[in-house]
């Protein structure tokens, strides 16, 4: 079977946009036709990852409108949602589009609108992801977030500083990346003086309410040297479940997802945790960047707190995690922030990151949803 | 390529239900399991075809909910949304899982809740489709319906009377269907006397709000080989869009993402309209089978009602449509309404469809979004 490639990719800005949903999926999209030096005509696939346009915005079929505003009907189009991790499923849903042979030219526009809403509206709509038998206990994702983040300092001797050290450089990161929400570095004290939301979870362990979009445009890779010397490949993807019912778990500080996900990812494109040179996670929460550091096997079980302490994962350090500066200071609109992702390891493999650049041939990006519920694995390499 | 193969598939009761959505995910999931006499363990991908549970319910993650239930994990889950024509989506996805080689084992399910909201709330979310040009006027689908009614039958000098048979005909196929809303026929004065909806089309002509759900198991043909030797093949499929706009077309009675799906789907199988046996329409108003049936070949242009004034389009005419009953007659749930058109092909052509059954080795499914927005068609053959 013929590689899948990656010729094109946009973000836009993030953070709060005065923009409906539409017009920051048509931005996004515009940007990476340019990008690409794509014709809208050449697309045959469409698809938008988005969790909640309904709910946020009452407004439905948005992958019409965008073939619409982008004139680039008859593509066939879908929208891929999983929730949080919509984007990630999205990726994988436009490599299988090309895989099957189904298409020769599939873009993914990912976005959410959501800042409009206050924020009691917007955790409400996030905590439908949870189970029915948790949600009526008024559990939210923050709350998941702060047992899991209690129950990991503890078992593993772990200091709360370490946490808060995630955030401090996330947003170090966020500094160099114009399209983040947060462009400006907080120091350890300002993290740990925050208001507390989920103990011992304060309010810069949590990541941003946030509106905006990203693209990415697919092709095989015959295709795609006919449009460019300097492409990316993907070269593996997986996704998996964890229990949609987080108090069934037996160690809710392992996310099954992750691991089940990554190791598809790692088997197709014949690479190991050992072979990744960066990587962006699905920091939503700052415990979930040593989760899923676990989870994807860059770190022994209860040893990514040390690699954070130790700098190893610092841009300039021997495995850069977040340099797009993490949804934690990037922002984290719903439906983009999977597809943003793998928007920043494309450019860290082609070296088009500017002052974010890492040395990097390999990059891994994982997306998550609810806490862990669904997880999508995705590894490029440069070509 | 291996062909993909069905292998099997199951049907809720159509019709008002007290569950939720979950809860019907997991019955046609169930059943479907049995039918195909495969384990959840077997299952890599898990698709749901859902338009707006988070609308309907305030419930989202219902593909990890149902994951869940099944005791499918860690099978990768999403969520397929393209509104109304939710459930072809899947199939396409369904398809591409397997056909990428992604997923040896792929289980879609759709399904939709809506009667527990008023007729005003579920008619507003639906309306929530149609582009916001539009909708702030007021718009909503029936009303597109109406307009196209009385353009079809200006144009082509057609009859009232035959937009009634198509509803006549449909109700009396549903009477077989033990899974329909409606097992009842309608006499041609019970649909020309009925209320006005949308001048000229009466309450007949417009298919019911309904709950349910329908699902299909999907694999390469090699693997439906150690599980049956009674399977049918996806030997087309195709999705395509015409504008988001409905008065942006240049000709209403044409619908452009049913043409472009069809051809797709005719060109993978390597078959022509002439060798249809059955097919189901997305009749959601009686409008649409005539302009489907039009826009996948079966008839000129404008000759369609001539058909079913003549009975080729009866069961036991040359050319079955809806044998099911249609939208029309076994209801609407909209995302599970293309899963269960293919449901009722599958049946047809395996020669397993019981009192409807008609002799059919190659069937066509054609599910509409929107008014015609976003198209999915897939042909089916028996093994």
């Amino acid at each position: 079977m013929e590689r899948v490639a990656i010729i094109g990719a946009s973000m836009t800005q993030f953070g709060q946009r005065d923009a409906w949903i539409c017009e920051l999926l048509a931005q996004a999209g515009q940007e990476c036709l340019e990008d690409a030096d794509v014709s809208p005509d050449a697309i045959d696939h469409l698809y938008v990852s988005n969790m909640a346009s309904g709910e946020f915005e009452g407004q439905t079929g948005i992958p019409n409108a965008l073939a619409h505003d982008l004139a680039a009907m008859p593509a066939y189009t879908a929208r891929i949602d999983q929730t949080s991790s919509s984007g990630g499923a999205g990726v994988y849903a436009a490599w299988q589009s090309v895989a099957s042979g189904a298409s020769e030219m599939t873009m993914l526009v990912g976005g959410e609108k959501m800042t409009h809403r206050t924020t009691a509206e917007a955790t409400d709509v996030i905590a439908s992801i949870t189970h029915p038998v948790e949600y009526k206990h008024g559990v939210t994702l923050p709350s998941f977030a702060g047992l899991t983040a209690r129950l990991y300092l503890e078992t593993y001797d772990a200091p709360r500083e370490s946490l808060a050290k995630v955030a401090v450089k996330n947003h170090k990161n966020g500094v160099d990346n114009p399209h983040a929400q947060f462009q400006k570095e907080v120091d350890l004290e300002t993290v740990l003086d925050s208001p507390i939301v989920a103990d011992p979870l304060r309010l810069y362990d949590f990541c941003p309410i946030t509106d905006g979009s990203a693209a990415l445009m697919f092709c095989p890779e015959s295709v795609a040297q006919e449009y460019t010397d300097n492409y990316a490949v993907v070269s593996g993807v997986g996704g998996a479940t964890d229990t949609h019912v987080v108090h069934e778990r037996s160690d809710p500080t392992t996310m099954r997802g992750v691991v089940e996900s990554s190791q598809q990812a790692y088997e197709m494109a014949d690479l190991g945790p050992e072979d990744v040179d960066v990587a962006e996670l699905h920091d939503m929460f700052t415990i979930l960047e040593f989760l899923q550091a676990e989870g994807v096997g860059f770190f022994e079980k209860g040893e990514a707190w040390k690699a954070v302490e130790e700098g190893v994962t610092e841009r300039d350090g021997d495995l850069p995690i977040n340099t797009s500066g993490g949804l934690k200071s990037k922002g984290h609109p719903l439906g983009a922030s999977g597809v943003a992702q793998v928007y920043e390891i494309y450019k860290q493999v082609l070296g088009e990151a500017g002052p974010r650049q890492v040395d990097a041939d390999v990059g891994l990006a994982t997306n998550v949803g609810g806490f862990g519920n669904c997880v999508s694995t995705t590894i490029l390499e440069g070509n």
